[in-house]
């Protein structure tokens, strides 16, 4: 799609450092085994999947996350999402950040993890452990090794950068591919700063930022039993004004996941769904996420089709209050709908439609909340792929 | 599909009759009006769409629900919904119950109404109207024309009858597209019976009746701004056992349910999944329906995948109570999973996949309770019937 900033001589932020290996838990020979380590003890924040089936990682970490203690590393693998494995994957889980812990000379509880790929299977210990030990030797600034090497159905790597005023540094990066993924658990979305938080306020804000970013991003409406999304601030380039870092974070978070509803499989196009006018951000919110998950509404931005019908359906079923005398639909800017239908050029319509991202906004008529959400067009290519899997 | 059962010579139950003609509303020229009129006043119960945007009709019956009055009419319209249509909807779907009623010699209360067909379009009132004052000529026991004329895309009408030992009956028809429908709106069930039944009984117990035939059809995930179950009792055929008929109607609501998710647009497989050992029925019920409703899953059964990692995901999403050290997994009556992948016949399971019905069965370890739902498979050629619509 849209082509994407040059990412090769991204470095991450000061005091940060990444190593990246294939240590054969990936069928496909690819880096596998990754970790992104940093100088001094970092303030963090955290949110895991809502999944009942939560993967070993998430469960670790979210107590890890209760502690409250600084973290000086994550360490992630690809290939074995470790969930679905009860008590054998938890200790494999710890087992894991211990061997890390070990080589770093830091404390097991200042390591976090983060498991992805197949679900249901154990990992395979031995090639975790010893790829552990030498991860180390391979620590460098690139951002971009890490960020291939956290990837599994990703057609390519996903990085965003901010810059602060005072020349701190916001680098995140994400995976998961937008669209359904077979077997896949599935995303991730990581940001290193060296800017000075305090923990306390990361930790206020941060639900909010994700709810508007990275749980905006409706993939196929499947929560994975792996997702999870942390910030890691190490205070290395000293004081921020906390309004500013806030604010930066949130748009690097929702870089990435544009990033991640854009590389969907078989898409062809991102899905923008703005929605003003609501009674409160969650119902924007809420509104938005259930027309970009909608396969009816995804089918119509494949064909280009402006089909505000399947707006008002998704809408309604949403949740979300709805004044239906004020209720207004605009595709690519066209006003299509408001409080019935209007008449547009709908052969001119449709050719706008014909492109990179397409754009609904809705107008509820009942507040004055918004949000907005991301997914991307259904197409025939994506049930074949998801149809011929495995067997 | 399954070969349905012919039901060319079906009649309505005692005091009840239907009438139907084309009045010109779809542009088809196919039926699209039609009513069922009982001779008795009749005990009713009623469940509507959750939607914010419900329609018309789902409000104005919501209302004479709460009123409690015994009922003398169902009028159904396809072709237009009649949904986000506002104050000008309301008084249309008041006049279109008021004309139906003064030829009847009713009161216009005792009428209740269901529209089916595009959002957000006016009703063309004048056809309606006229048609209206004709219908009652039409009356006669037949129920097939009326199962006919509901339907907007199904590709067959969907009829189901028991009888109960004391003669009495209970006839029931349904109308939806299993899949996705372009801008249809959507599912109906309306049951009738001669059996005599107290209104509080029947009241008491159709919420859950609903819950696990009705609301167990997961069609796309969207819920339709008007949908719509209900069922008449005209107590015609006298007093009945009220366990053998609420029994008996929740097999005719169960039927109806299943031919509903076969008929789905570009559906080649009914997907079935059973769930067992939930905390409640609730939980079963939210389990099996997200694992129905899951594109993952669905592109797995259309390529005849026994893809368990994909029942797993979507159980762990449904926010469902799962024992992972003992949730069991099978398809097609072969066990996959059980606290860990299990050794089976790939491709002996698949071969037996490729049939008219998939069944899932999912242990979820916890309780004692459980419940069932009913999808499709996801076709290619779905998306393509749907990206290709209108424009």
């Amino acid at each position: 799609m849209t082509g994407a900033p040059d990412f090769s001589r991204l470095t991450f932020p000061q005091g940060f450092r990444a190593a990246a290996m294939a240590a054969g838990i990936k069928q496909s020979g690819n880096p596998d085994l990754s970790c992104v380590v940093s100088d001094h003890g970092c303030a963090w924040a955290f949110a895991g999947t809502r999944s009942t089936t939560a993967a070993a990682c998430v469960t670790r970490n979210r107590e890890l996350y209760a502690g409250g203690a600084p973290l000086r590393a994550l360490m992630v693998n690809a290939g074995v999402a470790n969930a679905a494995t009860g008590q054998k994957g938890a200790r494999d889980n710890l087992d894991m950040a211990d061997a890390l812990a070990s080589v770093l000379a830091v404390g097991e509880q200042e390591v976090i993890t983060a498991s992805t790929g197949i679900i249901g299977h154990l990992l395979p210990m031995d090639r975790v452990l010893s790829g552990a030990e030498h991860l180390p030797e391979e620590l460098g600034d690139a951002a971009l090794p890490f960020a291939a090497a956290i990837m599994t159905t990703d057609t390519r790597p996903k990085l965003a950068q901010a810059v602060l005023s005072n020349g701190a540094r916001i680098v995140g990066t994400a995976k998961g591919s937008g669209m359904i993924h077979p077997d896949m658990a599935t995303m991730f979305a990581f940001a290193f700063t060296d800017a000075a938080v305090e923990q306390t306020a990361l930790r206020e804000a941060f639900p909010g930022i994700v709810a508007r970013t990275f749980n905006a991003v409706t993939v196929d409406g499947d929560t994975s039993t792996n997702d999870m999304a942390a910030v890691l601030a190490n205070g290395a380039a000293g004081e921020t004004d906390l309004t500013e870092f806030l604010t930066a974070l949130e748009s690097v978070m929702r870089d990435l996941a544009r990033q991640i509803a854009a590389d969907g499989e078989g898409a062809s196009r991102l899905l923008t769904v703005r929605v003003t006018g609501a009674a409160s951000e969650a119902e924007a919110l809420a509104a938005a996420r259930t027309c970009c998950v909608s396969p009816l509404l995804k089918s119509a931005v494949h064909g280009a089709d402006p089909n505000w019908g399947r707006v008002i359906m998704a809408v309604g079923r949403s949740g979300a209050q709805v004044d239906v005398e004020k209720l207004k639909v605009s595709v690519q800017g066209v006003p299509v709908f408001a409080a019935g239908p209007l008449n547009y050029d709908a052969a001119a319509v449709s050719q706008s439609m014909k492109t990179d991202e397409v754009v609904f906004d809705v107008d509820l008529g009942v507040g004055t909340a918004q949000g907005e959400a991301w997914g991307c067009d259904l197409s025939a290519e994506y049930v074949s792929i998801n149809a011929d899997y495995t067997t």
